[in-house]
């Protein structure tokens, strides 16, 4: 795809201006009506209709919503776009009345209020936080009908609040400390066990979300935020950390949130989220492709710290060409890719593959299968592959 | 300030849980009923109440709401608190009927529908926008009564769209142009000129922020994006753009966004945004401040490029402390710094100065005024003082 290429595809489709009249600037047709005023607290344009996708299901309160992938610009998530996965609802919660609770191997339990926690030195970090259970339907060959409903359960945020770190030495862990258990105030009282190495490391007690106060469904007030490990770690409604030797073995970390291997065998506390990319564009929609000049788009992400590299094929990965990526290439985020491409109404296969800094390529469809069998739910991330069709009709494939 | 003062300050006012019950998890109330479901797009907290303030006046489609950004955590702003300036109002654009006519010395005068402009290679930057009136009140000595009234006009968000260079190839510019003139669609139709060179440097047309299509009163569904430079400068509801030899000499750039100096005459396109900086926390409130361990908290950003160096004092400038800049520090973006501090109860003058990769030191009051005397309205930059009188009271200085 040369500039001169693109080129030709604008001055088939761009209207010439020059039969316009061109003197005035009323060219358009808008109005002089004075609009509306300022206002306390803007809300999207009503035209805008991207939403997240909710999985079917009888209980609304436990179920997943995806984050719309193709219809998002750039890297990060509006927190109103950002997945959610709940397992007994959003709990209403008046911040004043919220308590955390720290106990169990510590000299000096202690209770904190927000505003105690908020006089901590305040920490921020933009990272993503990708749901486990993202791409499950593809470990039994192409199942989501999009990239909403392939890989809709990351998204990617700003947040802040405290180190746990800080927080914890107020209650001075005892030696034989070496895991937390954290605890959600939701109706399902959500419990996981999390390495205290790793919470002495980059765990956050996260209050703020792109600037503003958490949303309800991200845990408001106050949520446990683990950068790089599988999303429901980071508890929401955080309300009781309790130290101890060993991990408390919760259902959501023994009959569910484990994988069950070719030989009857289960992982546990697989927490780091692998490396993995999609391509958000062109993706499957209710448009077929025109012919021309399209930009193949895509996020590429890493638990284990920045991307460095992310190839795209259009030939279902015969050939690879190495995509651009785009900066700030930040440890634990959503990096876009971008390659230029152009459809010419010949079929094609795009698909693309991510490598991180520790070296670790993603891995095909064929070579996770071989490694783990097809009997997971759980942390499917090989590559994605998207069939063009000569009607310029995108399929999951 | 050390962590043993820290600590002691959390001795006292933490609540010791050892006198709880901490076996179960029914510690701190919370209820077992289900919560809410997932939700296709989600709102804020029904207990948040950050809003931005609206500048008194008869006509609230011809003035500016400011950012809280004492409520503000970390440095992005969120699309609904961003500030705003309008001349008359938002305009309610519906995007499929919306186009960029791009006109004047171009040999083929183009114009766009939205669906063509996002065919072009897409773009992200992260910046500021800083209205050239931030700070107005303060030319006069202390006037705004908080930080949200004396610094709010400045957000900072990740703005999407393509670049105007590449869509401006398309127009093939002739050789005399040396501005552009940018047009919106409001009812105001409001225009400035813009120098070809920075036009064709780091310009987006953006069509997104934060993720999602611009706000309505962001200039939904396209806006100039001129890094660095005043906010006016980036067209809301841009419309038209045309190519001249010279600037189009309009309303915005004559009689108002102009700056009159000490002699009489007045500094025209004063377009770059110096450095400048500020103290979020502790900053004027409703809440006296609590002695003890106060995390000092700012904002630092300057329209030429990263900020380097942020320093504190707390005694009005005799004596100053680097602070920890927060990173990643990013060129044109709010930079975040801290510096620990302990209130004692003994009276403090809070001051932060900024300094950016070009060298600039953002200037005292004193010097300010002497360099540009007291009659401009735009373009205010001086260290700004916060008091704290022994009862934790804090007011403008």
């Amino acid at each position: 795809m040369t500039d001169r290429s693109r080129r030709r595809f604008l001055r088939g489709t761009a209207t010439t201006a020059g039969l316009l009249g061109l003197a005035g600037g009323a060219h358009a047709g808008q109005g002089r009506a004075l609009g509306l005023p300022v206002s306390g607290y803007g809300q999207r344009a009503r035209h805008e209709t991207a939403a997240r996708w909710l999985t079917p299901t009888r209980y609304l309160a436990s179920t997943a919503s995806w984050t719309p992938l193709a219809d998002q610009v750039g890297s990060l998530t509006p927190a109103g776009l950002h997945y959610e996965r709940h397992h007994a609802g959003v709990p209403d919660i008046a911040p004043d009345a919220h308590r955390l609770l720290i106990h169990g191997l510590v000299r000096r339990p202690l209770e904190f209020t927000l505003a105690e926690l908020r006089r901590f030195p305040q920490a921020e970090r933009l990272c993503f936080l990708e749901c486990s259970g993202n791409s499950y339907r593809e470990w039994q060959g192409p199942g989501g009908v999009d990239v909403q409903q392939t890989h809709g359960l990351t998204s990617c945020s700003v947040w802040s609040g405290v180190r746990l770190a800080d927080v914890l030495a107020e209650c001075e862990p005892q030696p034989e400390a070496r895991w937390l258990v954290a605890e959600g105030a939701d109706a399902a009282r959500l419990t996981r066990s999390l390495p205290l190495a790793k919470a002495l490391d980059d765990v956050l007690l996260a209050y703020g979300q792109n600037g503003e106060a958490l949303r309800p469904e991200q845990g408001y007030p106050l949520r446990l935020l683990v950068p790089g490990y599988e999303g429901s770690i980071s508890v929401k409604w955080l309300s009781r950390v309790k130290l101890s030797a060993e991990p408390v073995y919760s259902r959501e970390e023994t009959s569910k949130y484990t994988d069950l291997m070719p030989d009857g065998r289960a992982r546990a506390f697989t927490l780091m989220m692998d490396a993995k990319s999609v391509i958000t564009a062109p993706s499957p929609g209710p448009t077929p492709l025109a012919p021309g000049f399209q930009e193949i788009r895509g996020l590429a992400w890493s638990g284990r710290g920045r991307v460095t590299r992310v190839e795209v094929s259009v030939d279902g990965g015969e050939h690879w060409q190495d995509a651009t990526l785009h900066g700030p290439v930040l440890p634990v985020c959503h990096t876009r890719f971008t390659l230029p491409w152009r459809f010419t109404g010949a079929p094609a296969l795009l698909a693309s593959r991510c490598t991180d800094e520790t070296g670790y390529v993603q891995p095909t469809r064929e070579a996770l299968i071989a490694a783990r069998g097809a009997n997971s739910f759980y942390h499917y991330n090989a590559i994605q592959r998207w069939r063009v069709d000569a009607d310029g009709s995108v399929h999951n494939a």
